[in-house]
């Protein structure tokens, strides 16, 4: 498998992106085939390559001169730097020449990149990104859509659970996983127009382990693997728990449960719901966050989600 | 002023009631001419009360035998328990026997209490419930609707932003309190169909001081003294900030800033847009939150906020 980086996505860029390959190859990529294929400035990057030592047996490097600036308008800059390294990711992932492609650059760019290189699964009427959540008992969640589809129909919705739930099954290993609709109120009937006309929808899924509404105080403790809404308040949420981190390093509040809101350390969140795989990570990733999406990349592609994602659209 | 307190509503009435009213007394009263009117179970509380040595010229008890518990259907517990300390309060209310309704009770039952008794302030379309939220910096801000008005039109959140303004003005006495959207981008345009359609009204309004979106991230760095949001956001969010304090309590961090996440000790919520003062509690209220409740009752009264808000809607 060829897992396309962009070398050049990010504040810490390209150095953290050069640690995260490193940090990779040495503790995960033994025991797997993947090929790294690096895209950026090749003059930039060749160097730190050089000083880390990686073998070159590891990567190849697509040399992209231009760069997407982390403040520039993700549509324009898109069509007017068409050498820049996310131009050249989705060109190669479009080409059939990388199976993944990761960047932790500008996200508009990246949204608009998968959406207008990359198609839709047949079925899914709105791909969504997604966060984990992380449970005081250790593990995490899944909250999605957490931002790109700020008005939903409750069909959007139940997709997510779908897209939710086989994401949960293949790569978080959950045996049946259990799915929540995020409303204000425990019992059906609760909530919003769109809450209560999707509860039903949820209930009555062949496909989903639907376990009923959660209540913002249940969000971080572990009441379902899943957790759908639309991504005006799953946005908020994220934010809000991402600012938590902030929070305690301010404050100096040492504990090991706060210290997993520091969400920079999951890496990056996949776009379920397109045809291949693409993984957008923060603007402050470094070489933890890197190397945590070239992973989920690499799982994305073995447990062939996507194909499972296929099917499952296709069966409805 | 007669300020009326529902002895029988909360987990942990009417023992913690009578404490609340005995740490009024010694803590605040003095200063003010608050008659407190106890209504409940004169067989419960007034053992209670003479225990705690409460001075008779404090209060007068008003006899309601029955209770709407926690769980009762809201509407029918009213109807059918027509003796009830929530019924009974209303009434007084109603009829000019006390100048403010505060309980701890079924909060479905003051919800509906409060719109069958008493009336919506002319112009306000949507009476609202709020939350502070705990700043970093030392103080709070003011987030709402958090729950009562889960689907709203552009014109609901500005009202809301119009009800917050005079609270933060007159009873957190903020000098030109500043007004913020919570929304998943910070540029004017970012956002749901609700929050694209609000912001330019907020942007206009004469009366309020709009200083733009505010994202999850800021809801609790100062960034606004009035957040305003549609209720289900907003439930959520309070109920999520709810859960830290239990967090932190679970982890045993001792950490000043995580503690003022017990909201309990805020005291409860007035139902802001209606023509009276109601003040609901949490169930789980204890001495300090009924103590709170009482003075923010006095201060509703002694600031006159109803008429103030009465003419701002006038004005329009």
């Amino acid at each position: 498998m060829r897992i396309g980086l962009d070398m050049m996505g990010g504040d810490f860029a390209p150095q953290e992106a050069v640690k995260g390959v490193k940090l990779f190859l040495d503790t995960v990529a033994t025991a797997t085939n993947a090929h790294l294929v690096l895209i950026g400035d090749e003059q930039a990057i060749a160097p730190l390559i050089a000083d880390a030592q990686i073998a070159p047996s590891n990567f190849t490097i697509v040399h992209a001169p231009q760069v997407i600036g982390m403040h520039e308008h993700p549509t324009k800059a898109l069509k007017e730097k068409t050498q820049s390294s996310i131009a050249t990711g989705f060109h190669l992932l479009q080409n059939g020449k990388i199976d993944a492609f990761i960047s932790a650059g500008n996200t508009g760019a990246m949204m608009v990149g998968t959406f207008y290189s990359i198609k839709a699964i047949e079925g899914v009427q709105r791909p969504t990104i997604s966060t984990p959540l992380p449970w005081v008992n250790g593990s995490f969640g899944l909250l999605l859509d957490v931002g790109i589809n700020s008005d939903c129909k409750p069909e959007n919705l139940v997709q997510f659970a779908i897209l939710g739930s086989l994401y949960a099954k293949h790569i978080m290993k959950r045996e049946n996983p259990t799915v929540a609709l995020l409303n204000i109120g425990e019992e059906e009937g609760k909530g919003n127009l769109l809450a209560q006309a999707t509860y039903p929808l949820l209930k009555e899924h062949p496909q989903l382990n639907f376990v009923g509404n959660i209540e913002g105080r249940h969000i971080l403790n572990g009441k379902a693997d899943v957790i759908v809404c639309e991504g005006f308040t799953g946005n908020v949420v994220l934010k809000l728990a991402e600012s938590l981190h902030e929070i305690a390093v301010k404050r100096n509040i040492k504990d090991e449960y706060l210290d997993r809101f520091n969400f920079e350390t999951y890496g990056g969140t996949p776009v379920l719901g397109v045809s291949q795989p693409v993984i957008i990570g923060h603007g402050i990733s470094e070489a933890v966050a890197f190397k945590n999406m070239i992973i989920l990349a690499q799982q994305m592609i073995e447990t062939r989600l996507l194909e499972k994602i296929r099917e499952s659209f296709k069966s409805k």
